[in-house]
């Protein structure tokens, strides 16, 4: 690799965020703190934090924080070292707003992913103009990517870069992704565009590190990933595992092995009740291609009801359901229970 | 795939023996016979079972298992419908003899997994003879076999064959591969043999069920796995995982998923207090290439002597030291302490 921006690798840490859907965005200010310091500590470039959906996502139906954003923001801002690791926030403009995004960066944060469904990027224009305007580094993630094909995804990605985003890429919100799936799309959007591009995986089929990995030799500069994997269902890539491997894989970054480790440690101890299992129900979730965040009212739901929840997460990804539409986890366990 | 014997793919569980090591190989009749009778509804080729070490291993050093192995064997035995899934066992020549083969033969074991260091095919000659003599379907494994290379782990498993194995592979003992190391060895086997070859992964980089896959696209035809990743340190290739990407590869099996996830579910409700978890010391292991079962001693010696464990498991792994090397880790945690 040589040294231009489109080569550098950036392991984004989102353990402050994604992690958060792990612990129905219990985190307290300790926690924040904590893991911010250790974080920096090893050398982590950027260090996400938030309600698990993002700035202005706090509410009834998606359930509410501990703390309210500019707290955690304050709060971890406090905690990294000026000149270390960079501050970044996440947004899904509906339940962020502009006003999320100046709050967001008067109280420091230096980089805003705007997210929004994989097929729906014109509903990022207006906040990634915000973004731009505020002098934030404009970053752009398609959702639940799985769900359409590599040109489709090039397409929304190209007109990201359009609407001001200064990296742009995808989620693999359902942990649906094997290595070949991320290779073919991620080497689409690197041809259709000219600034970094992103991958964030989840663990629902053991591949987000080996995807992750299949994403960076297919080109991508910008990796998502959270210490020990913490986040909802089978969890995220596992941080300091991607960094061992890429290391190994002879693809270096800045990351201190040791410090990270530790950093992992810390949040194994003080963030997590557990580290996050690939179960039976994260598997089947996977599988169907069903946003990863579902799996708790899923097994609810379907345990209410005496139906099996593997037949819930496999209809759910039949109607191609997605984040937001959780009401219809409801009427799939009804439908199933009168047809039993 | 054509229906010849070297294109079918045979998933081969360890469950009951390497997930043994998980528990100081302490299951009882009861969790024995359950999940035996749950692999089997669920189609498993072959279930293996035994202490975590094999026949014989039962002992001060390695750690005594609760049941003797002949209880063992005739508990799947009885368990496993005629007709249905094969038994299997497991033995190491020095920890086990030719009169514990005979034993395993007279309780119904239809498969032997005769183990060595990969450099070591030939102490497995008497005891492959043995095992052929006795009309068991012998099978030759190598163990910690990231220590060598292809060319060299293909002429051992050429000279297993000379010595009767009809099937012959490599075990990632310390989970240190990553895919492209699996496909380049696995293709030197397949090239240097014409019985079907043999994968075993551990999954302490989170790369068990890629290099399985990888394994299989290289012409692997048996691959192991454990319900939930059961085994010691970060665990090993989880079996339903591995099924279900099996399947959506395009590798089919004739395992029934819905009753694998039962059987997976089963084991985690009643043989393991809590999944494996692909922690620091695990990831440290197999970057290091330590033999996973040294996890717990590691830990505990280490913790004991206020010595960091990572450092233990990085002169582990200069060291070389394999499997009943044991000895070793208190004399590299003493010179780490003499040196700090």
């Amino acid at each position: 690799m040589d040294s231009s921006p489109l080569s550098q690798l950036t392991v984004h840490d989102a353990t402050l965020r994604d992690g958060q859907h792990a612990v129905q965005h219990q985190l307290d200010v300790p926690q924040l703190r904590a893991y911010a310091v250790a974080a920096s500590a090893a050398g982590v470039p950027v260090v996400e934090v938030g309600h698990g959906n993002g700035l202005g996502a706090s509410s009834r139906q998606i359930g509410y924080a501990r703390l309210d954003d500019v707290t955690m923001l304050e709060t971890v801002r406090e905690a990294l070292p000026a000149g270390a690791s960079r501050m970044g926030v996440f947004m899904v403009p509906g339940w962020g707003t502009g006003a999320d995004l100046r709050q967001a960066a008067s109280c420091g944060a230096d980089v805003v992913r705007i997210a929004a469904h994989c097929t729906e990027t014109n509903v990022m224009r207006r906040h990634l103009g915000i973004a731009r305007e505020l002098d934030l580094e404009a970053q752009a993630v398609l959702l639940m990517s799985h769900m359409t094909g590599a040109e489709r995804l090039a397409e929304e990605c190209r007109r990201a870069v359009e609407y001001g985003a200064q990296a742009v890429g995808i989620m693999d919100s359902a942990g649906h992704y094997l290595p070949a799936e991320v290779t073919e799309r991620i080497n689409a959007i690197v041809t259709a565009v000219d600034v970094p591009v992103i991958f964030h995986g989840h663990n629902n089929l053991s591949m987000a590190v080996a995807n992750s990995i299949a994403a960076v030799e297919a080109g991508a500069r910008v990796i998502d990933a959270c210490a020990r994997g913490f986040g909802a269902g089978a969890g995220n890539t596992s941080l300091e595992v991607l960094v061992a491997v890429l290391h190994r894989s002879g693809h270096g970054t800045d990351i201190d092995l040791p410090g990270l480790l530790r950093a992992a440690d810390l949040a194994h101890a003080r963030l997590m009740d557990r580290p996050p299992v690939l179960d039976s129900a994260s598997l089947a979730s996977g599988l169907a291609g069903v946003f990863s965040g579902f799996k708790l009212q899923v097994l609810a739901a379907a345990g209410a009801a005496g139906v099996d929840p593997l037949e819930v997460f496999a209809e759910l990804g039949r109607r191609q359901v997605v984040a937001g539409q959780e009401d219809l986890i409801d009427e799939v366990v009804r439908s199933l229970k009168a047809a039993s």
